[in-house]
């Protein structure tokens, strides 16, 4: 740590950080990081202890986020925590914080979807680029913005992960609001690529022997559209092995395991991988995040207008709904004393992350910062992700080297657009929104006047969360 | 002049620059500059002596032009010419070289338009960007290359004006064949917006005192794609005049006279200023160029789709065909004996130029040139369209400032694709071709299929013309 | 102008420009622009009519200032002028601002050159670089933001004319202080340049027919420390006889006439050219400025131990307070009644500069600006002196190109601490400030202890200018 | 690998190395390589075997070092070796290339020294920077390039380690010979600093637990002038810890063990720290590298005047001499039958390194690599010296951030010249290197002309490694 304030867990002999949770009543992300804070004495080395300081608008699910925390700490996690009654309360004194917030409620996001839906716009997803991914930021922009000041007050030192989208967008207002901030933004999409390449190598040696976290890969891109240069297992190149699959499956795609046609998560979230073998083809360069999120960045024509045959789904929010409502239900359980699974580590890299951080040896990992150099032909200062190194000194960008050109052109005016709203946003240019709104490929063919309708509706849907003036301005 | 070629002209107390011209068999460009060479002296200041080389593929065409220069200079016009039979020739000991070629032959870039019509894909000029900006750029650089090279050879020193279209790549092709080359790119089509202001400055006093070039603009952009953040005349800032007047007529567009509707030229050459103004609406800075060029750069929806609507044409080039017969006839007839009329200055920088490289006084006048910190929101390097200064010492890019966000957003992935695709084809990697042609904007909503099939049709059509691996490629 | 300020002359129908000018009763540059505004219809072109707005800590000598302008007014100058009580008066409407103070006394700067020689460190000029230079920018920088934060608020989007020394540390904390300041420094040093290449070119020819306004040069450096890389007179390409001319000269320096023993003025500010030759002949390149500039930009060793040899003086403070006291005389007699010479155009540019930005025709001189590309291998928003354009539009900096590679070595560091320099002062991290000045090429030789005692030495000197936070550290 | 010729030795279940090393006939870091290959297990985690293909000019060294091999693998060592007659040889199929050689002769490095102490030019190592390192740079670059073409032809992907001094010049050259290459620079200086702060750790914890692998450091500057601006030991941050012993050991300095009079290598390769700790105290930064190397960057009044008292001695050539001598008779020795020593792990990291690239664990440690962001204000390309990531993907370089403003200052220019000491080299243009040699700051204070009479002599004394025409132009 850079600062001084970790100190030594009262229970054990490990370091511990000081962690502020803000958010997370989502029960998505503060449950699995919570299980994989219990579980990770498993991942090998040397592990620290949490004491976790939980703030939630929703003060009842960071109340019953501490109760899980004291189950875990029960069996014998070196964990505690305590839910803060304000933001600056669980800022105080954190090495650490993590913010994991839901910009809006699902129905704003609703709304983000079927509006552009009626224009004859699809989307996969919806929160990261495209028409919702747009407005979506609007709405979240300024809540990350008072998140940001209060941490250059009371943890100016701080390490900040976020892990909110839309991820560029936010990682950079972080960044606009406190220019000194120690944040990045941490997303897992990576991972899909990486376990594939993982199967190959087992494939090749004939017997089960490496994981996701063997295949090391030189990510580059921005979030959610990101790509993979090279890749090593066990010192093996497995590049040219992973391009000559995806030349092979261009026509079927393929999965690890069949998908269950009543499987409604696997429908909406999962996918046969076409999209990436076919942007492999296409750019000489192996495509890294789920398909459903690539997908948004490219014109409708090539992937989301066809997206039965690509095998990949539209993720319909009432699905969203359905699942929270389960995932609460769960946690409420959970809180009336059902029994609690023995910890098990995700897949997700947060917790490496911080044991690194507190000293605990070296992770590297895919992380969203500033451009200082990673991405050569993406602009300077836009929210990139690469890898990043993780140590006692914090987190350092790796430098990733060049994309392509042509995928280069296509990256670079999402990132161009991504830098230019946040400053739109932050210093309150109402007016320079919609050229930045009308220009993303997903909305330019709908031509000027048909995207400033859809601007101004989408816009009227989600008041309760803008400013006045933007409103009125679309009105 | 940076070297000591230039002498004074026999005839003449002027300083004498010797010109190299190599094609302008093309009718249009070498008669149109022997016309201004005779009449510059109506420019006020001093001028220049010139002795002229003409070399072209077709001999008979530069002798024709030579002897067109005999009969102004037996009207005291300071000049003297002779035709070249090699380039070498040409190029020994020139001040200037003028690089004014034809890509292929008409037939060819009919095929450039006609093909993406097939397709859908519709183009209103086919030169500059679009698949027909690219189908040409792969004819020509590999030409303008065989021209830069010598030019290192025989006139290192020498300043290189490019006339010839796709005007940014084919700038780009000369620096990426010779680094060293003192070349500009030189276009014309900011004069539409200057003309536009100095009406609306003559309006303003009440009567006509303005000419275009009372018009001091602050040029930015690429070639065929640029805009306008400041305007001066008499040291008065015109441009909150000019953005009122485009808001009021975006509706009606506006002319300086009624269109002739017999006047088949005008048909397909001008336009009703409608695409800048709603450019100007859009993005808050005043477009420059021809609306038949800007409406290239955008998605189809947005203009072409509706060409007729904004008052522009889709130049057919049957009528290129009989407009170069037509002046083919005139120039032959001049060559038999019918009378010269007095040489009239035009619109074009050129001699202008010319003059302020000879030493006599500054000229200050948009120009193609690398990015060398001109626009820092474009990449570095790129050729961009800004002011640049002529003077004694040479040609020097004015730094212009940003771009809007969203409008650098529009025109850097445009910059990108030119800088690589000049880089493509000089290092032969002829695999790296189709990902930047997909992703042109006319082009990437076809999807990738059917982009393939048009690129594979095109390459074939005008197969003549490029290398035997790249055509193999697209059989 | 890019706003609508500027109005006609009520009594002419000249463009007139409002100017604030700000200090001035130094008697020198104001006394110089009065008189050059009065007589600017004699550099031809069009001119510009000026509504002056006086602003002096002594309200006495603006007020003096006020009437000399009256006087040329009353001959049929067009100009009007009347001193302002406040800043804030003069500001409110200025088209164009000129800074033109005095940091600190001239006994401050006594102590500037004074306490240095003690140790060893020898200063011709003593306000640019080295410990003298250092210490007045800590004593002017507050100055200039204090005039810098009213200009954003009373005249944001005047053009400003810095002409304060340091030039590159105050011009750069003008931008620092407001960052969307529109503002240039001004010096007159690369005329001595131009004079030698005219009084060349007129060799050349055999008779008188250049100026030094005739010769272009291209210029690169930093303020006082100035080189030309080429340089044109009608055309002509002087770079080459200039070099000779350097080579020839280098052991006996040269000058236009002969230097009278008995001019005092002479000797302390004027020089032989010698070290202008002899970094010609080092670097390849043409130095621009006075020699007595130059010299202090390099370690002692190469010209200042040698000064005598070299040709020129050491300024003694002593000489600039009779100066001063013999120039307040002229101007009291002035005010008294004595008679007013006609008035003649001196050879500063500023004049012609306000021409330009009056909207009457184009200007090209060197000015001090931030680098934004004008010299690649200088830091970026580092201020630095090349050529720029004034028009109509404003102040344009022209692209230079980049300085001799190990030019730009001895170059780089000086505008790396000059640039630091302003921002540990603006940002009060004085414990920042020691390590640039003892890595000043003047003070390192002292090594690090006699170099403290040197710094401390010269604050408590100049103490009631500086903050006393400063002081103390230093105590 | 990202190539595949990395295959799985015969003798083991390890990953196979190819290594091709090139010099080494120096009997020092060959004989340190080959032992720490055989001693490499100890590191803990998996190993990798290696295939050495020995090239020297002195075939004899090549051979006897192919049998050292051969007795570590005869005690089960995974090693092989042979040694090769040619470097096309040794090159082809080489994963790993490692050029250690010796630019001229012992005799060379002592005129290097011996001539500036005629001129009262100090030098503690001479073969970095000042004139000794700029001479030696004259006869190692061409030497370097002819190595670098070879390996674009046999080995274009390999990656290459550069261990031959001056590092920085030779890495650039490297680069400059083959753009392509995937080389680094690698050096053990930063080693001295990490133990001092693993002594610090230890006390502070009262017994010993660390050693310097642990100490996490951020390393930014230029080979052997690195610092290092933060640092971490099992998560705590140790910077304060060691900037407060810094300045309690200010005057008195700090050994781990007391210096033995009697040991001549210690007199002449160790130090005190003193330079170190006055650095820290004047830039607020940690100063990395051995005293000896630190002091030859700044003005000899600094340090080398006084390095008596700061502790630290000027190395004799003389002294190189009997060292080598004394090193090749115990490798001769051994050759003759003496007694293997068990093999030890050597405080290098080359191993660890390359142990990462065969795919086994990732390893961080400084590197000399192109600036690609790793320190924005250093020139971008230049050779900078930070940490670097070595995984199976190769050799990545990890962004370090900026320098204290007043220490890039003093570093840039250092950089700048080592960049165009190569270009000028490697483009024969032999004017442009004496304006680079003379603005050394050890060279700078003699004045040009005692600079210019020094060059001379020195190319003199070294003419036998230098290209005829830099000699006559010297003569």
């Amino acid at each position: 740590m850079s600062d001084n304030h970790k100190t030594k867990s009262a229970a054990s002999d490990l370091p511990e950080l000081r962690i502020a949770y803000i958010g997370g009543g989502s029960l998505n992300w503060a449950v699995r990081l919570i299980g994989d804070l219990a579980a990770q004495n498993q991942a090998g080395g040397a592990g620290f202890a949490a004491d976790l300081r939980l703030y939630d608008l929703d003060h009842a699910a960071a109340e019953r986020n501490a109760r899980l925390v004291g189950r875990y700490a029960a069996e014998g996690a070196p964990l505690r925590a305590e839910a803060s009654r304000t933001l600056a309360g669980a800022l105080q004194g954190a090495d650490v914080v993590v913010v994991s917030i839901l910009p809006g409620r699902f129905d704003d996001m609703a709304q983000d979807i079927a509006i552009p839906e009626r224009y004859g716009v699809l989307q996969a997803v919806g929160d990261t680029v495209g028409p919702g991914g747009f407005v979506r930021a609007l709405r979240a922009i300024p809540m990350i913005a008072d998140i940001a000041r209060p941490i250059e007050q009371y943890a100016p030192n701080a390490w900040v992960c976020n892990l909110t989208n839309p991820m560029s967008t936010l990682t950079g207002a972080l960044y606009s609001a406190y220019p000194g901030i120690r944040a990045w933004g941490e997303c897992h999409e990576v991972t899909k690529l990486r376990q594939i390449i993982a199967w190959l190598a087992n494939r090749r040696e004939g017997h089960l022997r490496w994981g996701f976290r063997d295949v090391t890969v030189n990510v580059l891109g921005i979030n959610h559209f990101t790509f993979v240069s090279s890749a090593s297992v066990g010192g093996i190149d497995m590049m040219p092995v992973y391009m000559e699959f995806a030349r092979e499956r261009l026509a079927t795609g393929w999965r690890a395991t069949p998908r269950d046609p009543a499987d409604e998560h696997a429908r909406y979230f999962e996918d046969e991988n076409r999209v990436k073998f076919d942007l492999a083809s296409r750019f000489g360069i192996a495509a890294a995040a789920g398909d459903r999120h690539l997908a948004e960045f490219l014109p409708q024509s090539w992937y989301l207008d066809r997206h039965e045959a690509f095998g990949f789904g539209l993720t319909p929010v009432d699905y969203r709904k359905r699942d929270q409502a389960a995932k609460r239900a769960q946690a409420e359980a959970l809180d009336n004393g059902a029994p609690l699974a023995p910890a098990q580590r995700s897949e997700e890299a947060l917790v490496d992350q911080l044991r690194a951080l507190a000293g605990q040896g070296m992770h590297l990992s895919n992380a969203n910062l500033p451009n200082r150099g990673q991405i050569p032909n993406l602009p300077q200062e836009a929210i990139v992700e690469t890898n990043a190194l993780f140590t006692g000194l914090g987190v350092q960008p790796v430098v990733a080297g060049a994309l392509p050109d042509a995928l280069a052109a296509v990256i670079a005016p999402h990132a161009m657009r991504q830098t230019a709203l946040v400053a739109a946003v932050m210093e309150e240019r109402w007016n320079d929104l919609f050229p930045l709104f009308v220009t993303d490929p997903l909305v330019a063919p709908l031509g000027t006047d048909r995207a400033r309708a859809m601007y101004d509706e989408m816009l009227q849907a989600t008041a309760a969360h803008l400013p006045e003036e933007l409103v009125q301005g679309a009105a």
